[in-house]
């Protein structure tokens, strides 16, 4: 009797990917662990795992409640969430509302320096290489993209970045930075992918001016803040408030 | 008595400025000091100030025959070269032909591959965040320069590379790669400046296939090849020999 075994198609750092009988859909399991600086540093931490399985379909349900195409279908169990099947674009889509992390280590932009409008740093998803910062023109020599699809992917991004920093803000939460996925489900169209977390998003508490009390998300394990699974917690509590029960996936 | 007292403006990893009588001018000494992987790895080679001056003398007296704007008024001494005083834009503007170096280990292009139209890389000139990689989108948030002036510095950095190269080719050079500095003048106009020398371009000679042997430029310090004189000398030689005399200031 193998009919609950799952068959695993990916394995990522935070999330394992299932296949399903269904060959446009795949089961998404949220790990309790975190890594952090190209995997050099790791842990795990409980409730990790099921906070970002529901913080993510809170926010997808957001996105989809506005227009914006996602791969999310529902949730499934605590920890896992029913997805599309996408091909993902290698591509980490990343938003910049406030300069803070590599961008003031790498340019002489000071942490906390607003940014509007936003700024969209482009990585290439590679471990190997250790996910680098692409330019326009080394994004035309890869030749991943058209420059049709590139367009469509910075105009959902900046998108999501008004949904989101809007809807944050109305529970006291400044949406700092985040990063994106997105692919190509099986009909063809641009979907965000992957999840929408404290794991990828960078957060600040507006009810405290304090520099790291502010910090409810994975900067809190980078910096050895502790607190992180709390944090996580926070960002739960007050979104959920102003927002439905994410639909069960039957 | 201190007439013949040199006053230093400044002094880089490869060169010093010096002051002059007239405001508008300085003198610019190249020196024998080799370093890479901003300045981990540092050497000295006797011999090497003197070509870099003599080529970028050829090469800078070349760029202005054909309606480049540079620096340069002459040469002074055999390491020593006349410029005009400029305000150096803090951008080192790389235009790459063919893929090597930290291009092939920052993306999956492999090393050897041709790039047409070259590839412009624009780095941030600071020693101590190690001269990072900028997009047009964080150039736009540090403010430096505007559109236009970009636009100005793409176009020069285009037309160089076209003129260098065809020159270089002409006597079985090729050219790689290789970084510009661009300054404004005290008439207020762009110009290319500092050197253009092989500690600046990447240049490989067409005589012959070895990968290594074919290497005339500063990777020959960088790989540990060694004959790093003997290089940069094969490259003057060449070109001295399809060029005139640089022409000695007084």
């Amino acid at each position: 009797m193998q009919s609950d075994q799952k068959l695993l198609l990916y394995e990522g750092k935070a999330k394992r990917i299932f296949k399903t009988d269904d060959p446009d859909r795949v089961l998404v399991e949220y790990k309790n662990d975190a890594t952090a600086f190209n995997a050099l540093k790791k842990s795990e931490f409980e409730g990790k795992g099921r906070l970002n399985c529901q913080i993510s379909s809170i926010l997808f349900e957001l996105l989809e409640s506005e227009g914006v195409p996602t791969h999310y279908l529902g949730i499934v169990d605590e920890n896992l969430m029913m997805a599309q099947k996408v091909d993902v674009i290698p591509l980490e889509v990343v938003l910049r509302n406030i300069a803070t992390g590599s961008l003031c280590r790498e340019t002489p932009i000071l942490s906390g320096t607003e940014i509007s409008p936003a700024l969209l740093d482009l990585y290439y998803k590679d471990d190997a290489l250790q996910d680098p910062l692409l330019t326009n023109a080394r994004l035309e020599v890869l030749n991943l993209i058209s420059k049709e699809r590139y367009n469509q992917i910075e105009n959902l991004a900046r998108k999501v970045n008004k949904i989101l920093s809007n809807f944050l803000s109305k529970v006291d939460l400044i949406l700092v930075d985040f990063k994106l996925e997105m692919g190509v489900n099986t009909n063809g169209n641009l979907v965000v992918a992957d999840e929408i977390s404290p794991d990828t998003c960078r957060i600040w508490d507006k009810r405290t001016k304090d520099l790291n009390d502010r910090i409810l998300d994975k900067d809190r394990f980078r910096k050895d803040l502790g607190g992180i699974v709390q944090a996580y917690e926070e960002i739960f509590n007050r979104i959920k408030g102003i927002s439905s029960n994410p639909r069960i996936y039957k």
